[in-house]
């Protein structure tokens, strides 16, 4: 028997940075028919707080070393102005959201990254996802909004990946639903040439996936995201799609990878 | 037939300040058997952050000027760092707590205030509580964890007094639940003698409440509280209550107002 089709879509910050653009996706993310779940990243507010406060972001390979100020911060911003923001726009468009971080309902529990080889402070690696409760709620009529902020069991607050969260949420989520998981990014997809933006890719699975990558055909920077959509694949998510914000209540702009 | 019995508690600033009293008080709500919910204010922090921003605020009557920055400072203090503070360390004592504002599942609305004849900038008062899906998330098992912001129809966040948010909440559920609201503070409860400790006044109602304003026992600063909780009653709360945030989960201490 075929599950009902839920879509859980992650936006970053270059959206959240982007007043009208953020307005604009939130207009088309509340006129998705159905269940639906919106997991948000953080943008620059946070960075550009932590310096007004005279704290520091260190940054090792794109991550945010957090330490304890920093993780008030981001929790703060996260999890505080930028969801709640949010979910208020949502409700005035009708679209029934509810703002979560990963303490709330225990929907997400994390552990706090290991510091050996490398210490990236308050971060944490997602281990469990609650589905079975957070369905409840999405049956019930509520779309979840959710802030990259857990806890891991003894109640520490941690900074996690928003795009780990997402893929985490969706591969929980898919024993309850049919699962689409879109990340909106500025691209219209993935490109078979990277300076023309009508070559998107339509379709990717693991066997067109190993010949892409046999042509040198996808960027090294893309590897590792498709490498992560085609492990969410293997554990139960229905599709993964890479498309740009503004096609994000069109199921089939952009590129889907499908098993 | 009588409905099943949900205690709604609502704790202040001072505990908020006070990492030891929150910890303890945290433990003892977690304690408390059955639905439970829990209202928060905010504290000395959001003061302090805007101060090391360089925000000014404003205070008129004991009450927050909100103005745009302030607004996203409380709503990050208080919607944030405060909120899933509390919400993580509940989850870590086994109570299913979920952290929640005015906006989420549409569960308050408010309106901005009338400019006229004092301007208080972003705050909202209170228009709709959407109680019947708030109390299927309570019967489904989460207790949920207020954080006192809210937003209008339009999406507008908006700051709002959490003694009321608290009142509002009790009020709206008490269709659902028989609703006892304690209202934490600094004393036993109401005091015959404010010099003594031991002379709390164990029962409220509207015939000895008349008595006690004639006879100038309760203070200037008790008669609104007290008004309040009468006005609770007489719109469906069971009990309203006012007692040491040490003494939550006794629910036989304090001052206990009944119709």
């Amino acid at each position: 028997m075929s599950k009902q089709a839920l879509h859980i879509v992650k936006i970053g910050g270059n959206i959240i940075d982007a007043p009208e653009a953020l307005a604009s996706f939130l207009a088309n993310f509340a006129s998705i028919k159905g269940p639906k779940l919106l997991v948000h990243g953080g943008g620059k507010i946070a960075t550009s707080m932590a310096a007004e406060l005279g704290i520091q972001s260190q940054m090792i390979d794109g991550r945010r070393v957090t330490d304890a100020d920093s993780l008030r911060i981001v929790t703060m911003v996260y999890a505080g102005w930028i969801n709640k923001s949010i979910v208020a726009s949502l409700q005035a468009q009708q679209c029934n959201a509810i703002g979560l971080a990963g303490p709330d309902g225990g929907f997400v529990v994390a552990k706090k990254r290991n510091p050996v080889p490398m210490d990236y402070g308050f971060v944490g690696d997602i281990e469990k996802v609650n589905a079975q409760d957070l369905a409840g709620l999405i049956t019930a009529g509520f779309s979840p909004v959710f802030a990259p902020i857990t806890a891991d069991s003894t109640g520490q607050l941690l900074n996690t990946n928003a795009d780990t969260m997402a893929q985490a949420l969706a591969i929980g989520l898919s024993d309850y639903f049919d699962v689409t998981l879109t990340y909106c990014f500025e691209k219209q997809g993935v490109l078979m040439d990277p300076n023309d933006d009508n070559s998107v890719i339509s379709q990717i699975n693991q066997a067109n996936f190993a010949q892409l990558k046999a042509d040198g055909i996808v960027s090294a920077g893309m590897i590792p995201k498709l490498e992560n959509a085609l492990k969410a694949i293997a554990q139960g998510v229905q599709i993964v799609r890479l498309c740009h914000a503004d096609f994000v209540s069109q199921p089939d702009k952009g590129t889907l990878i499908q098993a």
